[in-house]
């Protein structure tokens, strides 16, 4: 069967997913490698590519292609392939190449100077290049809400997690919000009743590395197609064929950097097992952010705060630091699951971690849509904090709204992907615990096979086969129910 | 004055360039980072970018706008920039595209296998890969010597040393090899009455990295633009912006990797003082690639062989490793300029270099005229380095023919450059001797500022402006002038 269309498509997609990797590569090494000087010239690059690849995306005869595609005799991977492209185009199309530069150039130059203005608390410095990166996503997001019918800021989470509306976030944290406070004060009264023994240092950073790469193996990630590195914000770059996995270490603690490698092993795992026989093609991509998030949640927290996991990490942690009380398995898991208000969202324990991505929603939402502006961002903040975890953050920009990556490099619309990623995590180890009923007699004798299988089978090789909704059926048999979310808390903490 | 042609030539050349950066980050990272299940996809990618440069490059339009810019009222920058643009558009227009993807993916290919096939001694393996490496660049010398009536190697040879001819290298080489193998023995002979004391190990890795850094401080490199890190084959590479250097380590020596580092600096500071303004025009680049050894030859061995360096180097080395007899300045010097035949050329001492060049030379114009064929390489390489440095490489093909990154990497018609680089870089001293006239004093005295100087105001800052003929003029007072080598050999060895 002849299917001309579809394969000059699939073959536009194939040169953009080629370029894309030289991209995917130097936005990892500018933010793992660079020099600062660099970096004027990175962002002019950078965005010189990213206007080559929307002219490439929004070719008019793209727009042929498809309609014409739409009636050639596909198979169903191709057809789930061009639905992805359609996606895709729709999107692309709805933007003009100068936006596309400008929001390009001004995220990177607001991502870079945010790496020193950071540490040195510098909020108004920041505000001067956060406002232009403000008003580029305000401008795509008005004009995506124009071609989509969504609101502003639906239209921005769309291209992390399609489907999503703040209607059903709104549903979603609202419930949170009811019974999170409450949970948290009943952990923190039980966990009190028997603390854990922290454990004493040094942790040498070159024993922090090693035994990172070593907690990277037991969960399956492949050096010969990956590697770690350090940057100021962990992240999971690069290329399905080469995932570059970056973490960061502090000299007086190894528990956040491990748990946060752990995090990214999770990411660095389904880019590794999408399908390859796929891959350059939409279909191929990760099906959501909060899929993906799932993945790096299933890693931390469902199996990382797993008494088995604890089990697995004691004789790392004896041979990295040398033993001592605080490494029993007993003891390390308590560590692990120890729950505690804090001031950073990525190390927070996962009971407090709603409360942390709801502050966040809860800015960016009216922010993209215009309802209140950059200024207003710190009383919000301290507000928030206040009320959700018991904070006083006045006057600590580093440790407050300076302190995450995803606003500097104009990443709006992409905070709840971590909750959500949340609750189907949880979705999806209550699906393996149906299909494998020993699971946890399994994990606690440090076998993560049948979890790994499970989550090969179901997610990482799915891809973007099906929607989000048909994959949560498939897998799990219903769409995301965050019921499975608390449950789970109250199993794990009050159980 | 408006220049709408010539303007429009350097938009063009101005998002080549930005696309270019891309390619050499990933290039860099394919060398010193990359693992090795990311080769096949990088090797793709960086296909895929190669095609999509040619093809911009050789737009038909670009030849309009060269020959009505001619009629523009430009200034004396774009005019030559309007030569280089020129010289580049005939060379990429006798190419056609899927050459350029095809030697890309060749080369790629090859130089990843021979990571591992050097080491393992592996010939047969990379004949297999080197095969299809040099019919391609068999098929472009061809279409090249077409186009401008050069012979296939001299075609080759002057993408790298535009207007340099074999008739020329002929020359040069045939002298050098009537007086070097005297001039070696004689300078042994001279050496042997006052040997050097060796260092005694070990030299841990951090530290030598340390001392690598601390000697490219001394010598102007400016970290804020640039790095060092370690791969097979040390090269510079990276962007002017964002200088790459990398270097490798021995665990037995420190030498061979520091005088590589100081080597690789030279390129790095030429790099790094090409002229802002102009950057990302032709213009703007380097000369060629016999004026950039002549910068990495100027630093390793103008500089590098100095005494004054090796009283520089001295407390350096006591602070690395410890004090012993062996740094001693005037036992460092004797170390740094020890003559001794070897079967490394990057680990050549100056006066044996040339011969590592002319058996090269002789090797690679020969494979390009299809004179000979891969298979005759080893008994040639064999046979030369018997004639020429009285060595036995016969079966060691890991320290022979595949000891360079330059076949398998695709760059044949480049060696001559080394060469011919240590001539210009004599040159250039006896014309910085000449305007000041107590220079050894200074360098004796730690004082390398008029050697920079020098060089940052008559070679890096001067890019592509002229001519390597004219820039030679301009320089020293005459084209390139082979006996100022000599001179320098016979100055500093017999003198």
């Amino acid at each position: 069967m002849k299917t001309p269309a579809y394969d000059s498509l699939a073959s536009t997609y194939t040169r953009l997913y080629r370029l894309g990797h030289l991209q995917s590569i130097a936005g990892w090494d500018q933010a793992s490698n660079m020099p600062p000087k660099g970096n004027e010239a990175r962002s002019a690059a950078m965005a010189e590519m990213a206007a080559l690849l929307h002219r490439m995306r929004t070719d008019p005869t793209l727009g042929e292609f498809l309609a014409r595609a739409g009636q050639e005799p596909l198979d169903e991977a191709q057809r789930a392939n061009l639905r992805e492209i359609g996606r895709d185009w729709r999107r692309a199309t709805a933007l003009p190449e100068d936006l596309v530069q400008r929001r390009e150039l001004a995220t990177s130059r607001c991502e870079h100077a945010w790496r020193t203005q950071r540490p040195a608390n510098d909020w108004p410095g920041f505000l001067q290049n956060f406002k232009p990166v403000l008003a580029i996503a305000r401008e795509q997001a008005a004009l995506l809400a124009g071609r989509s019918g969504l609101s502003r800021y639906d239209a921005l989470m769309d291209h992390f997690e399609p489907g999503m509306t703040s209607a059903r976030v709104d549903q979603i944290f609202g419930d949170v919000r009811g019974w999170l406070p409450g949970l948290i004060r009943q952990v923190r009264e039980r966990q009190a009743l028997n603390p854990a023994i922290d454990p004493v240092g040094p942790f040498p950073v070159e024993r922090q590395r090693w035994l990172c790469e070593q907690v990277m193996r037991v969960l399956g990630f492949d050096f010969e197609a990956g590697r770690l590195d350090v940057s100021a914000h962990p992240f999971c770059g690069g290329v399905p064929e080469d995932v570059r996995m970056t973490t960061r270490f502090a000299a007086d603690g190894f528990l956040g950097s491990l748990m946060g490698t752990v995090h990214e092993t999770g990411h660095g795992r389904y880019e590794q097992n999408l399908p390859r026989e796929l891959l350059g093609q939409p279909v191929a991509e990760p099906r959501s952010m909060a899929l993906h998030e799932s993945q790096s949640l299933s890693f931390e927290m469902q199996l990382g705060g797993h008494p088995g996991f604890a089990a697995l990490l004691s004789p790392l942690l004896d041979q990295a630091f040398g033993a001592q009380p605080a490494f029993a398995p007993d003891n390390l898991h308590r560590l692990i699951i120890r729950v505690k208000p804090g001031l950073i969202r990525v190390d927070a324990d996962e009971v407090t971690y709603p409360a942390h991505i709801i502050l966040r929603y809860e800015i960016e939402r009216p922010l993209i849509e215009g309802e209140i502006e950059p200024e207003d961002i710190p009383a919000l903040w301290d507000a928030g904090m206040m009320e959700l975890l018991g904070l006083d953050t006045r006057g600590n920009f580093t440790d407050g709204p300076l302190q995450d990556v995803h606003w500097p490099a104009g990443l709006l619309g992409y905070f709840p992907c971590y909750s959500l990623g949340a609750m189907y995590a949880a979705q999806w180890f209550a699906a393996i615990r149906r299909q494998t009923p020993d699971l946890d007699a399994r994990i606690g004798a440090g076998d993560l096979a049948p979890a790994f299988a499970w989550l090969k089978d179901n997610i990482w090789t799915q891809a973007s086969r099906w929607t989000t909704d048909e994959l949560a059926v498939r897998a799990s048999g219903e769409t995301l129910n965050p019921a499975f979310f608390r449950a789970h808390l109250e199993r794990r903490y009050l159980g």
